[in-house]
């Protein structure tokens, strides 16, 4: 692996309020693609405005993280909703920031649903297909930020949409390749991070919470920025990657 | 005057929950320029959605119609919020309801405010100035309904921005030009509506409530979907219309 | 059975909002317990306040209707929520409701979770047990209004608090018992509804839609005032039961 | 002066978020009274309820510290609603408090409008009115905390309502006896404002941003928890207050 993408959620605050440890101004220079929120489970319109404007300045990719409308849940409440009431609020948020790109005359590079709607389209096949079979209607270029085997990849490969397969640095994995959901994360030690991430490069392979070795396929590294301690892992991350001569580079 | 818009407000409902008579399926095949509720005062994605699909199938222009966020008061309370965050909430719902033209393949045709927060920018020079400079940067094209003579208005002209001026079929002018505000609008009799209309139309006239005649110049009628009897306010002021030869078409 | 309570879902409006064909005021009257929606699925303050003072005017029993936090759902989707966060929002809703009562020098009557958490609490013991447990410490004479043999009696039995079992007069029970759940409720015959509450008051039965005939025990009907022709199935099933001799009472 | 009271905002977090430093946990300890965010500013009910709890455990009075309906705004933005609809949603969430008060088997100390409602019910003289004659009415023992010489006081004395009246230590007076409104505070000098709360409990006098010193009369005295820097503020004017032998004690 010679270049890689490094995602991160951006804009996570509402309002009065900023999530984790405040720190998008300084993650964002070092990552190659912003998941900026959408209003529906974080970010509101100034912060999505001021997001697209830092992400711009960093030369970062732009991408929609549109959530389930629930911002006391952030998003991480699973809604029993029809897979087109979903896909329509998604599309609602998605246009929310295509809007803020426009006003700065860029583009959106990606879109990447948050918390338990990512979860929900990573195992729903109807819901996934349904999904994606929409967005590709709507912007057969938007990529599509899934895990490898998911649901949502499974439908982008049969209707050709293009996707960016991710790895999360600071969850773990069980032995079916699925991330282990947690609702609060603990502070991660960074090296141990950098290292993970680092062998994932170069070997593919992830040790799982079971203590076997799965093989890994993926574009992107993701760091949750509201993880304690995220721009720790962010710097510790890319100064491993960097000494390994791994680009840091958004994946178009 | 051979040709005139007639626009009202549709997707007002919100959930569960219709608004007025509930007739936006009766209205939309009579007017030409729909005015859709983005989600802040009214509208959700999936309603939406659905008026966006009803417009396009009656070949009727679309307009976003962003408020304040303000569903309980229906965007009709003034909130005192800066400019900048005035107009980063429109764009938010402006680029909510172009995804769903996007994803039907039609443009939008106009923006109008709703309540509060239209008279807000008919009255502040200021917010007004910042809102059109903004919206002109982002999309030269997008027609801006306002009222003649309005501080929108007078920034639409200084900036060269196109714009739609209306004529309030259901609300009362004074004799300074303005409409008179009124929380809850009672039942109007529909040939007094089309009367008063088509004067306007033929004679640039109306009557204000203290009983004198002013001029007026519009390109557009405005009357409100939730105003009660709204149907047959628009089937009155229609046949009117079609009785003296002067034809309902879209502003472009 | 010589007297029966009635009760109905009230308040369910939101802001210009109301629901169903807003007959409140009409069907105010001929029930005995008020459900009132407490601003989380549907209700806002005024709406809230003038609907306590129309059920003390009618001297009808006054309920607290929480829901999930859900206005565009109607509390009708699923909120996958920790047990002590639904336990919490509802508490919140309680005390609201309880405030307008207060004002108004009377006590609230009883307490009906509403929706998707009325079904979700009926279902899962360890949710029902928490809710049921802290109910009884918080107002151990708040009647709690559930349906027979569901997880929300179990509880309250085990628990010695005091119940209501409610008669679903405008849904379909299947073979186990249980009602069977529909989106979108359509127009019911109301002399139907009323001979099916009259033979289940008199001879303890109702039809499943298996087309059996099983035992329900109860000492409420509840006709929701959201479904079409609300006020008709009211009017005839109370017809029904006053010429049968059974008079309408709350339970307390 | 023996006595003082000392009052912070506490619980103004929301879902996932916190407010300023966080740091509701430590400052507790060290106030007599806290006004605890009830929802429609800040503050939802899982926050809500530990926030009681935290209090009751340090013996710290409770109050109600009701907003605007303005998340995103902080309640900071004046929404111009009718003053019974204001009331009405005060009633609303003062109930909501209640109930974990309730819960707890402790009453409520005090209400306490929050932002831009305690600085309109502070100036309108119609609006203050009409509140306190409806708390009055509701709960005639309920403290009401106020400015001297506002609206709101002159209303209780009025009315013959309990009021505490504060004094800021975190903000700017003007000639007028005013508070000098900032929508962003900065950081303050612990040593300054510990130096001039002492002053004015001793002396009863208040330097003004125009340089002149004025009387100033209180009962308690508030510090905001959002403040940056908090709680060194908090333990500076408690350390002051302390070394002159004036108590920090409740109202009552």
């Amino acid at each position: 692996m010679k270049a890689v993408d490094l995602n991160s959620d951006m804009g996570e605050g509402f309002g009065p309020w900023t999530i984790g440890d405040g720190v998008d101004e300084a993650i964002m220079p070092l990552i190659s693609s912003a998941n900026i929120a959408t209003g529906f489970h974080a970010g509101d319109p100034n912060i999505m405005r001021r997001t697209v404007e830092l992400a711009i300045q960093h030369g970062v990719g732009i991408g929609a993280h549109p959530g389930f409308r629930d911002l006391v849940g952030f998003g991480r409440r699973h809604i029993n909703a029809p897979a087109t009431e979903q896909i329509n609020d998604m599309l609602y948020q998605l246009g929310a920031l295509r809007e803020f790109a426009r006003l700065n005359g860029v583009c959106l590079q990606h879109i990447k649903p948050h918390g338990a709607l990512y979860m929900h389209l990573a195992r729903d096949e109807q819901a996934a297909h349904e999904f994606v079979e929409t967005l590709h209607r709507l912007d057969p270029e938007l990529l599509l930020f899934c895990m490898d085997g998911s649901a949502t990849w499974r439908a982008a490969q049969e209707l050709g949409h293009p996707v960016v397969r991710e790895f999360y640095a600071d969850r773990d994995y069980d032995n079916s390749g699925s991330i282990v959901f947690i609702r609060r994360v603990k502070a991660l030690d960074s090296q141990e991070v950098a290292a993970k991430v680092l062998r994932a490069c170069r070997e593919g392979k992830v040790r799982t919470v079971e203590g076997d070795d799965i093989d890994i396929a993926f574009d992107s590294i993701c760091i949750h920025s509201d993880t304690p301690g995220a721009l720790a892992l962010v710097e510790a991350t890319r100064a491993a990657l960097d000494a390994a001569g791994i680009a840091i580079r958004a994946p178009r």
